[in-house]
């Protein structure tokens, strides 16, 4: 018997514990859920009674945590990325191997050499973007390097997205299918930094959106992707210290960008001061309040607006904007003392939440251009997957199965590394990206041909 | 005798310790300067060693800071702000008295209570920017209400700059008369608020100073002014709360802002994240790394700049980036994984370096508009201080020459109020500007007419 421990079960969770259950009578697990709200698992969990029970949770009670993990063997955490070098503090106090889909910390980088000496693994970015990313992308360069290959350029792009029918009645073709505060933050921090023909590429966040580029994906139309923070942390883990041109990107559907690129002109999605507006504030005059005082008075604001950030009245850009109902005088901000971010976002959860029978897309793409024998090759491995309903979501499936299918690796003893280690490995790739396609239809489409 | 210990005397503290030194004997003052190297100090203080001595002092030996602390009656620190916490909690301990030209930050801001209550006195802002500008704007608004006027419109500006001389070798005509990192810095943290007759405004990072405005200074020539981070603030202390025009900012010469804003678009002021640069990158592949990928080739990097931000090729921005050397294959970064705002001080600390007959100008204004009888009147008071010579630089003198007097009062026991205290009070700014005026001509020139 193997006592898997899940710490934290949002609705992003269902497809893992779906595959958890799945395996655990042939695996022999016993699966605890550990959640803050146990009630909603009670009809997902009562067939299975035998193997899987639900447990009240509280992250913040240390206590708590200390005993849930030292009666497992091994941990999977879906908490919030910030709790994790806590756990994996208590995992290490315990001697218990852990599995998350989140990145690698220095928190958690630091306790590296400590889990190997204690034989643990703590497996981690295990999910999609963290996860599958890695997986595919690392098979994808051995194959073409064990076919002689010399990879010349890397680009990478993932996103969370909308199947075609939830994207009609959005001008923007997106809607919130994972954390709303990171969409609304995304690429905040610092330039995004990336290798292009050997000369590093630094893009200042007030640009990031404006210098997005066209994506196309067979099948699946037209996307645009914006620059990721930090590509070239990428190239140790992948192996690309000698190529060229590393850059990941997160993916958009056309129009996205510039007209994101415009709140971000306007200031915003800045998250760094409360403005100390009353809570009645209207959009409209949250918006005029970033805009130079008016030369001209009686201008409508909207005009004034596409002046500023030389914008055509009539263009997109202005349409999104308008939609989201920031020139409106009937829609107040909600919030005192807010953060222009804040109040952002919650304008956007309004506009932007998923109607129950919207199903989401999640794709992912990656171009390789290598060369062989003197000819110039380019190789596409593409990667569409959409939700089935409001639970088994795209984002939950692609999070949730390559995350349940490590820690079935590890917990079959599978895994031969120690200490931090992330999926580009083949004792992990290999079998996980061979099982999301036969079990699951979960597969890359690769497209091959000259340059 | 009263003991004064004065922690930190860098060069802008020799106005400050002249100060204490001429009033020393007449005020039974011993004097004890603690300073990280005591030796510069022994010519100044040989003269005065009855009453005045240097030690040597570590700012970052708790021990050292105690002892020091416990032996005086009046501290006064010209270390960095980022220390006051730990030197208030000091003279919390000890019964001490605190007088700084640093903000009051939260942390301090924590101790009024109960220092108050122990009887203490933590004068803070007491200085230039902050400290002389409170002393003057609360003066005049007392004297503008006293005759009947009602405020409608209180505008500060304040620049530590150049005088005419030492602007001639130099297109931006600035030079670092003060801590150079805080002018990279400048304006960085989140939009600047104000409020513009009676509407908040909000100037995000990424235009503020694209938005700077003109200033003129009778006899003095003309400005240009950005607004401060938060000026806000300052309707509670100055009595402001319902005044509906209400924006502080920061004095450059005309061109400055344009050009800065040249700096902030590239990117090259930020400081959140390290580039992960070879030390030996120069400035032009710097530079060049900011940009979009060159879609032709060959097409040199000052058009390639000039066009990419909107800025006539042979324009007055683009001849102050030039000057800069920013374009230059010659002068290396010299800092390997720095941040964009690292190298870029690095840079202007050669370009900006104070000579040796360089003398510095302060420049301040004040510009309020009320009415009266049912007439609108605008009155403005401005000050110009020019530095004598290096060590008398006007910085030196406007930021020590009030701290100096505020201890004056202090140590004579004129300061009724209790607790932490800026100088926005009669009992202080009235003798300090007095003295300012009588004694250094350091006074303020008011214009008054019709609006």
């Amino acid at each position: 018997m193997t006592r898997l421990l899940l710490l934290g079960a949002g609705r992003s969770a269902a497809s893992l514990i779906e595959y958890l259950l799945r395996h655990a009578p042939t695996e022999g697990w016993f699966l605890t859920v550990a959640d803050a709200n146990p009630a909603h698992l009670a009809p997902v969990l009562a067939a299975h009674s035998q193997y899987a029970r639900a447990v009240p949770f509280d992250a913040a009670d240390a206590g708590a945590l200390e005993a849930r993990v030292a009666e497992a063997d091994v941990v999977i955490s879906m908490l919030p990325a910030a709790l994790h070098p806590a756990v994996a503090r208590a995992c290490l106090r315990h001697g218990r191997h852990l599995a998350t889909a989140s990145y690698v910390g220095p928190e958690i980088q630091a306790l590296h050499a400590e889990a190997a000496a204690a034989g643990l693994v703590f497996l981690m970015e295990c999910g999609l973007d963290p996860g599958l990313d890695h997986m595919s992308a690392v098979r994808a360069l051995a194959d073409i390097r064990a076919r002689g290959g010399r990879v010349t350029s890397f680009k990478s792009y993932c996103g969370g997205l909308l199947a075609p029918a939830a994207e009609a009645d959005n001008p923007w073709k997106y809607k919130f299918t994972w954390n709303p505060r990171n969409v609304v933050l995304a690429g905040q921090g610092g330039p995004a930094r990336y290798l292009d023909r050997g000369h590093l590429r630094f893009i200042p966040y007030q640009h990031l959106f404006a210098r997005a580029e066209p994506v196309a994906v067979p099948g699946h139309g037209d996307f645009e992707g914006y620059a990721n923070r930090d590509s070239l942390g990428y190239r140790g883990p992948y192996g690309l210290a000698d190529v060229p041109t590393v850059l990941r990107g997160t993916l958009r559907r056309p129009g996205y960008c510039a007209a994101w690129q415009a709140l971000v002109s306007l200031g915003l999605t800045d998250d760094s001061t409360r403005l100390g507006n009353p809570e009645t504030m209207s959009w409209a005059a949250l918006v005029d309040a970033f805009l130079p005082v008016a030369k001209v008075p009686g201008l409508p604001l909207p005009l004034r607006v596409a002046a500023y950030l030389g914008l055509a009245p009539e263009g997109e850009e202005m349409g999104r904007l308008n939609w989201l109902g920031l020139f409106s005088d009937q829609h107040p901000v909600g919030h005192a003392d807010a953060t222009p971010a804040q109040l952002l976002e919650r304008r956007l959860a309004d506009k932007w939440q998923l109607g129950p029978h919207d199903c989401d897309l999640v794709v992912m793409q990656h171009v390789f251009e290598y060369e062989r024998a003197g000819q110039a090759h380019r190789r596409t491995s593409s990667l569409v997957v959409t939700g089935a309903d409001a639970t088994r979501t795209a984002m939950a499936q692609t999070v949730g199965l390559p995350l349940g299918m490590a820690v079935r690796r590890l917990a079959r003893g599978e895994v031969p590394q120690r200490g931090v280690v992330i999926p580009v490995v083949p004792e992990l790739y290999a079998p996980i990206l061979d099982e999301l396609a036969a079990d699951y239809g979960i597969a890359f489409q690769e497209e091959e041909g000259p340059c």
